[in-house]
């Protein structure tokens, strides 16, 4: 059986150019992934009327149809009722879901009000196999009718991602009898072109598995997927590949497999057992924030000063005011003295300062925006990279405090740093 | 002569999750701004075949259609023959085009080949409006047929926005009387639901303007739009649906038009002269960070101490380890002294203190994750709002963050906090 989807986006924002329709993006590259083909996206909005004329048109052409958005509260959210009516199916009020919903409100904000219609998300397609929200009240549901599987996922992007791995694919993927496996080879330190020049040769001899690069911020992630009978003959397929990566890339491989960088440092300094603390400055607490979105950070980081104003820098951490006179307040030398004294202020194991230049205006020093300084301090150690950003504000921030979380992960593996 | 549009992306990499639909969100918010209507968005692959289907559909539901991507010189590149095939004209080939072509290649590509296949792109419909695309080679055009006005975009994102901008737009406003203009009302401290539960009645009896809400992190956004003659006359009909949202939702509508939270607090504090330092510890670094991801944000915010281990909290900021151990980290009076402390270490008018639990596990005290409390200390005051989200840990995180955002606009613009 050849599976073919459509994906459906429903909501007046995709038209009004609110927002991009990023959960077909998502919801696309997931199916590629699995080998579903996908030859149309449509974008409807919320109209009863044109979203039964979407999907009518859709399941002449595809077997399976995915729905993202219209799943909500609002009286403009009407995604389940449409498609159950298109498919002959009732809804019915799920009490389960209700008591999940009702639980949500009651352990809410306190100023949250709940409304009668929060209720309307308890109605559900009968028959139809029930996607949890982990993230939202809206659950999602699939069910078959007439040889078309209909999914219906939530349209903020978080809450669509979520449920499409732990839900929709999983659905998907039962009903193919080839299974799909697939590495995720996160890398850190070389563009996407770059990756992409020194893999050409071996990526376009590939067929099965195959291998695709995505840039990610200012990382590059590195899909290798086999498509086999069993899990082992896929892993047995791709063996071999994540050898000859390895060889070629070496350590610029960071992980493989991990969710980031930030969860890549925070299980090194656990496993070895090293304390960090962070001074940030052009950074303004994104490295700190970075590595408390890891949860469990607290046995591994004690905290980190934010010296954003040049003499809470003196004041706060006691980085020497002639220096930064003499060196600037960007410079090598006061990265390195707000590394050393965060350590010593905190008392970890390791300190990293950054302080540099976000834009968009250079600053009274004349330094461009994108010089970024980041340094590493540990006992009897000390390291600094001087950084040339050519990006904009937002992007300078995430490189310069993915370069001192890569610092982190060379000096804590004994690599080059 | 109303007019509606349907805009089809033409591109395997858009099927194939490479790449988000941003083209047909550029397109969406330029036709919305010159009020024509868009019901459909259309994605297909570099197939004629579906092409042809999508482009057959389109023409029966509008008036306009506008295709981005396929227009460039490589074999996949078939948008142009298959919008011309399927209303009946000739493509010809037009010699100031490939004059063009040719010089774009001599002046700007000079290390790149030009090959016989770039000059596909000067064969162009027979009678149409050549769109000169001052980015890249590909030129757009429009034509009218059978009471269709086609026009076709280059798919990569700058050279749409850019064509769109400069030939589209007053192609397309030259067919249209009507002018659509918005307000953006953004609010916090109430869900999306009970918005809406509060303004249903209105809602409903609304067609122009017209409002709708929008859940985004944890806020809601209210669009406004009217349909008229002139921008003035819009305005005359939004003025009194802003005084009646005013009145209905009061001081939780935190900007018109603004871009966030942190702006708007941002801005307030440079007007009001006001300094800013902030004491984290659940949300790591969090609202330290969104603080400084506003350019220029260096003249009112000096920094902050992330206190993530309980005893930074006394070795950094000096709360009082006695306090601590009576009342728990995660308190009321924790957040205070923290408030408090970095006020006075930072040297600022006002310093924020945030403490509690970001999850996902209980902590030692038994407090279960979304506990947080928020204290704002100011000269002569101290406030403290006291928190129990229901959320996943990094929407706990941003919730948090949010309310101490929320209580420093109201802090400064003297509302009720």
């Amino acid at each position: 059986m050849t599976y073919t989807a459509e994906i459906i986006g429903v909501g007046t924002e995709l038209l009004l150019g609110n927002i991009a329709n990023t959960d077909a993006q998502d919801v696309s590259r997931a199916l590629s992934e699995i080998g579903i083909n996908v030859f149309f996206h449509t974008v409807v909005g919320d109209n009863p009327e044109r979203v039964k004329q979407a999907v009518a048109i859709a399941r002449r052409r595809a077997n399976i149809i995915i729905t993202t958005g219209g799943l909500g509260p609002t009286c403009d959210d009407l995604t389940k009722q449409t498609l159950a009516e298109a498919f002959g199916k009732k809804l019915i009020f799920n009490e389960d879901e209700a008591k999940t919903i009702r639980e949500f409100f009651e352990q809410r904000l306190h100023n949250m009000e709940m409304t009668e219609n929060n209720f309307q998300q308890a109605y559900l397609p009968e028959g139809c196999t029930i996607f949890h929200n982990g993230c939202g009240t809206a659950p999602g549901c699939a069910f078959e009718a007439e040889g078309t599987h209909v999914l219906m996922l939530p349209g903020p992007p978080s809450e669509c991602r979520a449920m499409l791995a732990s839900c929709a694919i999983p659905y998907l993927k039962a009903l193919s009898d080839a299974e799909i496996h697939s590495h995720n080879i996160h890398i850190f330190g070389l563009g996407e072109s770059a990756v992409e020049a020194r893999l050409r040769d071996m990526m376009l001899e590939m067929e099965n598995p195959t291998l695709a690069p995505y840039a990610k911020d200012s990382e590059v992630l590195l899909r290798l997927t086999a498509k086999a009978a069993s899990k082992a003959e896929a892993e047995t397929m791709m063996a071999p590949v994540l050898e000859k990566l390895r060889g070629i890339l070496g350590d610029i491989i960071y992980g493989i497999d991990t969710d980031s960088l930030e969860n890549t440092v925070v299980g090194l300094l656990k496993e070895k057992n090293k304390t960090l603390s962070t001074a940030e400055s052009c950074t303004g607490g994104l490295l700190s924030k970075r590595v408390t979105d890891i949860a469990g950070a607290s046995r591994v980081f004690f905290g980190g000063a934010v010296t954003y104003a040049t003499q809470s820098k003196t004041a706060i951490l006691g980085v020497d005011a002639g220096l930064i006179k003499e060196k600037g307040v960007a410079s090598a030398e006061v990265a390195q003295q707000m590394a050393i004294m965060v350590r010593r202020r905190f008392g970890t194991d390791i300190g990293i300062g950054i302080t540099g230049i976000a834009g968009p205006d250079t600053d009274e020093s004349g330094l461009a925006p994108g010089t970024v300084f980041v340094a590493l301090s540990a006992e009897d150690s000390l390291y600094c990279r001087s950084l040339s950003l050519s990006f904009e504000r937002p992007r300078i921030r995430t490189a310069a405090s993915s370069h001192a979380l890569d610092m982190l992960r060379r000096y804590l593996t004994e690599k080059p740093i």
